[in-house]
């Protein structure tokens, strides 16, 4: 494409005459602008992690490299640096090389994800799991799914909901209601309006991060069940934190069973491995893989997977919790 | 929730009773039937990569594990198993431990990260690049974001698109017009019958991966820029392969400046790392990095990026191409 004439105040839109020219550059600038002063504009701060010294690390600005300590992580438990979980990457590295080879169609399913995906099964009692590469794909994808492929099905949002899960909503083209923030008398009341043979899906997470609060997970579940309607729970903020097994609030609470699906994640507390997961749950009858494989069953998309090394790291976490119950 | 009582045939809809039961058990098990019946069920071959032993691995079966080769491997080169490539990612481990440790917001961007990005913007001749969690990502959102924020954007797109373009620019709800396969004359016809004022976007690839056919960028780029369009130019099955530095079809035939947008990938040629990456460019004046940070900037979202090893292997391969020119 050949340079275009700066001509900074042409605005974009229609306009009927030949041989206008379009200049892309100044209104990209302009929005850009905009953002510097409204102080929305991203500068990533270049960080380089210090094995070993966590939370310590090296900070290269403009003026130089520093020492810093990360008070912002997601390395909540400083997991990323633990000795066995770096040894058993090298291992895994030496065993089986880089990368999984493909998408899990194409020969891209490691061993490891098998195995993973069986260990997150039985940390949350239920019949399945199955990996994304990113939370945020993981609720996109699984929300949009099974809201669309339930003919007439309505989606309870909490308010609060993270983005990824208001995307996938929207994605599915469903109807979506939002209800009060953890309020079950709320979703009690918009539930009820509702024609009861509709098939319905209650979405919410269990912490939300930016205010640090948590739903009343045994509540809402006996609401939507009253109801007849799915449960959606995304557990990232919790997992690796609560519960006897780190399997979250949900299982702090003893309310793993009601729910028809969690989401959860390894980015965060359990260690800060490169990739989040999610956990999808077929919480009813035989045959338990129902709802787990669909979302690759349907071809909606298919990622090459991440998490050559996770299942040793997991056991390795799973074993210091159980040795030490420092952490709950 | 508890459990719903069985009612195989009962069919999922509006029911304007009281005390209706939902079986949605039931209603997922007959979708699941459906696509096991018409072959569209997907079933993974558990794998087990052999480090050294490329192509050959372990395939864990019903009946027991057996050695196979894998014909279907997006690890074209067997970079995935290269030595060097194995050594730096164990250096990279043990500097800075495993993961980012957060979203690039929040400590998440590793000096690797910014290197990378440095070195990939090298590699295209462009003022930036930018990195995501995977190509379906890198599409959808560079997409949806370019045509969202252009007001009155019309995306052509080519009918065999992959579907991250194509779900990325039915994100933005711009208006898409599809042209003939490859058919520069279409586009162009397309083109002129548009608003000359309007700002337009032409979305394509240069190697198709299901007919392995190659577009004719120079042509396309032509057209579009003469009724001045951007480009968007999907470059993942390309880029390893083809070009003096491997920067893909764009560059082995000299059209990488007339592209506005490239995106590529570290999933496939150049190495099956864990995770592809986009190339975010800024064709045009100076500041060049307009385009590749709005996405961040925009506050869209923001992934933990996992590309902690990447600009080590990257440049490993790229040595390798310089000294043995073997694949083009």
């Amino acid at each position: 494409m050949k340079p275009l004439p700066i001509i900074p105040d042409h605005p974009i839109g229609p306009r009927p005459n030949e041989g206008v020219v379009i200049n892309y550059e100044a209104f990209f600038e302009r929005q850009l602008s905009g953002l510097r002063r409204e102080g929305r504009y991203r500068v990533f701060a270049d960080i380089e992690r210090q094995a070993g010294r966590f939370p310590r690390a090296l900070h290269h600005g403009p003026h130089g490299t520093r020492e810093v300590t990360v008070w912002c992580s997601n390395d909540y438990l400083g997991m990323g640096q633990h000795p066995e979980v770096l040894m058993a990457m090298h291992a895994a590295i030496d065993r089986c090389g880089a990368g999984a080879g493909g998408t899990r169609n194409i020969s891209g399913t490691n061993d490891y994800h098998v195995l993973l995906e069986r260990e997150l099964a039985d940390l949350h009692g239920t019949g399945a799991a199955l990996l994304f590469n990113s939370g945020y794909m993981a609720n996109w994808a699984t929300l949009s799914t099974l809201a669309a492929r339930l003919p007439g099905c309505v989606v309870f949002s909490d308010e609060l909901n993270h983005a990824s899960m208001i995307e996938g909503i929207r994605h599915s083209r469903a109807t979506k209601l939002t209800f009060a923030h953890n309020d079950a008398a709320d979703l009690d009341r918009k539930l009820a309006a509702l024609d009861p043979g509709l098939p319905k899906l209650v979405a919410f997470e269990s912490v939300y991060s930016m205010d640090g609060d948590i739903a009343p997970i045994g509540e809402l579940c006996d609401v939507a069940s009253a109801h007849t309607a799915m449960t959606y729970l995304d557990e990232v903020h919790a997992v690796g934190l609560y519960g006897p097994r780190g399997g979250g609030i949900a299982e702090r609470d003893g309310h793993s069973q009601k729910l028809t699906v969690i989401e959860g994640t390894l980015a965060i507390s359990f260690w800060p491995y490169m990739i989040p997961f999610s956990i999808t749950v077929d919480q009813a009858a035989a045959p338990h893989s129902s709802l787990a494989f669909m979302f690759w069953g349907e071809g909606l998309f298919v990622f090459p997977l991440m998490l050559l090394y996770t299942v040793v790291n997991y056991s390795v976490f799973l074993g210091k919790v159980r040795h030490t119950g420092e952490h709950y």
